[in-house]
């Protein structure tokens, strides 16, 4: 490998925290592209993944020229399977085929991400498979056409599904008009008069090596693995002088978010109502994060959690019924799901509300924190036996937290957390502006009567 | 561990076809609950499950006495986490978050499996927690009547998901009134009348010492094992002298199947139609299942599968498109799915059974072939990799297939089978009874211009 810079641990523009973890490594090429591995003993295989901080929130609104893009990131990511300059829709998918490989992309909001998990012997294969898709594809418009029809049946697959769509308005409700809080995938109306030369456009600009983060996981080499890269990129002829700076999702300042509709109600008739409930929550980058996880695990993760205990276990009122708080580079959510009979969504919106405020009043035990500590140091060292998930934590390092952390650190934060960091962090969610969101056979009638779940208890945002 | 017999590999009641691979043993307990063991070098966490060969198929209609206790294996299921002798279910359900294990439980048609994955060290908790759990729980009343409506909601969930109506409604139609065509959950109105005196029944006649088969893969140290599950179970007080043999899945004579009806539609105000076509299929332990593998893998498995090919990549028709073909002890089904417009479903539906014909007619190409063993054994490669896929691999092999089988042999079977016998597969298959099963905005005269997607091309079924 000639000329790649191999950055020791802590002298990158990524901090690492796992010192003297030798088998993680960053090195950044010439040509701008950003590698990361971590190679996992004794591992057979190995996940790879081709990064770029490019997704749904970076797509233009509607103009006088031009028609909104909305759509256009994951329009790109399927057309990145159907064929090169070299190959074919049909050898791309039989290389990948023919070893039983898995491989498969994903659009999120803030970045695209092209991956496959192979057999340690496949990894060469995949790499210059991927390096084609990523630099040498055609966007040729027949397959362009055809490929708009498979968009429309996954929007319509989406659509039919009263979870995703219920995920959808619930981030619409929370984060109003930030860009964070639009579809991923459009609308029929986007895609339908998405263009060819539009969406070239988009790949021409964001798809220049020094948007590039790859990123492997498992059984890798990563000497070998450089020269691999270097040997695939170079054959797809990169300008390494080509201006312009990646999208840098590290440093960002949290959004001033303007709240949503109090009460969003999508009428369906369905049996269940899919019920949201939440609030804005941190940011990826948060500080209160490992607080954040603790708090969840205590509020609504696991059989154990009070909403589980309170919603399911006593009252028999829902199957599924949980919280979540995902994370971005300058907003983030705090939310609550249940789905349940259109007849009692009134009252599992009060009991969701009542059981955060009680947690903000009252706080946690003890108990709690010890076992919230070991669930979710064994739920992180059972997920990290996956490589995927090896994969894609660095991935997340390198585009959105401008640190590598390892488990022991990771825990080592999470050892940290005190109850009252927990009630305080509740005390703080509690205070914002609700939102709830139900799809199903329900107006918005059936919330009156529990007007404490949506009225925001202060004006503080 | 005292009386247990260590069976050695191949004298067993199961046939073990991985021979020399000490590293998977089967012993009988005194009791009669069966252990199967796999120890997987490296591994830090394991996967246990506790199997009962009793599943929704062997549930009762109602009779003159007896209202159906369709649903009542599931609702057992449930029950299983609500509390024994010494756990309430908080109890059970701290146990295993507090060390961040995953538990579960899943009721299938012909079995029931109740299962953990957990780190190394907490093992021996999920074996006394599990075995507590099997042997002890109260079937409380007052939880009994909370679960009925978190089951009813679980019900509600599938009944608003389309592809879950379509896929029961499929069952029904190819396998007609035999029993493995019901829904394995039953319906709102068998869960509204079960009580909990017939759960009750149910689970005292079929969770007995003999119907126990305990299977784990990964860090396990097999008579270490035998030693927690001995004092485990002798904790529960079982008679090992219970009269009655257990269910046995494994040397049943195929059904002989009455066809359901040729068309199915379900009326539904959704985007898609979901699109299920195809016939019956190959029981469990067909000797043609390697030819089945080849075949699925060839015409609707992958990317690079006619079917995808076809469906997607060609003509824009669909986003999800695939074959399947699984197998139970007396019966099978061979099955194409697409989801799709309804304008399109008619032509879906042909494209999708002329490209059987075609391959009926045709064959496979020597590329073709070569390709699908390759994808076969690097899939099966890599979902080895994952500790929960070896703790099935066991409990199939003893509950329905009789024989163990490890990826060499499996691989060496895959060997064996030419292009003559897939050709010879599809042309049986294509000569049964079509069911075409559609969940959308659509009726039944969408497939009278695809008339001969439905009609049987001959009589043999």
């Amino acid at each position: 490998m000639n000329g790649a810079v191999d950055l020791p641990l802590g002298q990158a523009e990524l901090s690492f925290t796992a010192a003297g973890d030798a088998r993680v490594r960053r090195s950044v090429l010439p040509s701008g592209v950003r590698v990361l591995s971590e190679q996992v003993p004794g591992s057979r295989s190995a996940t790879i993944g081709f990064w770029v901080a490019v997704g749904s929130r970076d797509e233009q609104r509607a103009d006088a020229a031009h028609p909104a893009t909305y759509g256009s990131t994951h329009f790109l990511e399927h057309l990145l399977f159907k064929g090169t300059e070299t190959r074919s829709a049909l050898d791309i998918a039989i290389s990948f085929d023919a070893v039983g490989g898995e491989h498969n992309a994903l659009t999120a909001k803030e970045y695209t991400c092209y991956y496959a998990k192979v057999q340690d012997r496949d990894l060469p294969m995949a790499v210059e498979v991927l390096a084609d898709m990523f630099t040498s594809s055609l966007l040729d418009p027949t397959e362009f056409e055809s490929e708009r029809g498979v968009i429309l049946e996954e929007l319509s697959m989406a659509g039919d599904d009263p979870g995703d769509v219920a995920n959808e308005r619930f981030f619409e409700a929370v984060l109003g008009a930030h860009p964070l809080g639009r579809p991923i995938g459009g609308n029929p109306e986007t895609i339908r008069s998405a263009t060819r030369d539009a969406v070239w456009e988009h790949y021409r600009a964001n798809y220049r090596p020094q948007d590039l983060v790859v990123t492997v996981a498992g059984a890798v080499d990563h000497d070998l693995l450089l020269a691999e890269l270097d040997r695939a990129l170079a054959a797809a002829g990169w300008d390494p002088t080509v201006a312009g700076r990646p999208v840098d999702r590290r440093s960002v300042v949290p959004a001033a978010l303007e709240a949503g509709p109090e009460v969003s109600v999508v009428a369906r008739p369905t049996e269940q109502v899919n019920l949201l409930l939440g609030v804005p929550g941190l940011v990826a980058t948060d500080e209160r994060r490992p607080t954040m996880s603790m708090l969840n695990a205590i509020f609504g993760s696991g059989m154990s959690s009070r909403l589980f205990q309170q919603v399911r276990e006593r009252r028999g009122l829902a199957y599924s019924v949980y919280s979540f708080a995902p994370g971005y580079s300058d907003a983030g959510l705090f939310g609550m799901y249940a789905g349940c009979a259109p007849a009692k969504a009134g009252t599992v919106a009060s009991l969701m509300r009542d059981e955060l405020e009680r947690l903000a009043e009252h706080g946690v035990t003890a108990e709690e924190m010890r076992r919230a500590s070991g669930q979710l140091a064994g739920a992180s060292a059972l997920a990290l036996e996956d490589s995927d998930t090896r994969m894609s934590r660095l991935g997340r390092a390198e585009l959105t937290l401008g640190e590598f952390v390892d488990l022991d650190e990771a825990l080592r934060r999470i050892s940290l957390v005190t109850a009252d960091d927990v009630q305080r962090l509740a005390g703080d969610l509690v205070a914002r502006p609700f939102s709830l969101v139900a799809v199903g056979a329900i107006d918005e009638t059936a919330f009156t009567g529990a007007a404490a779940a949506v009225a925001p208890s202060s004006d503080v945002a």
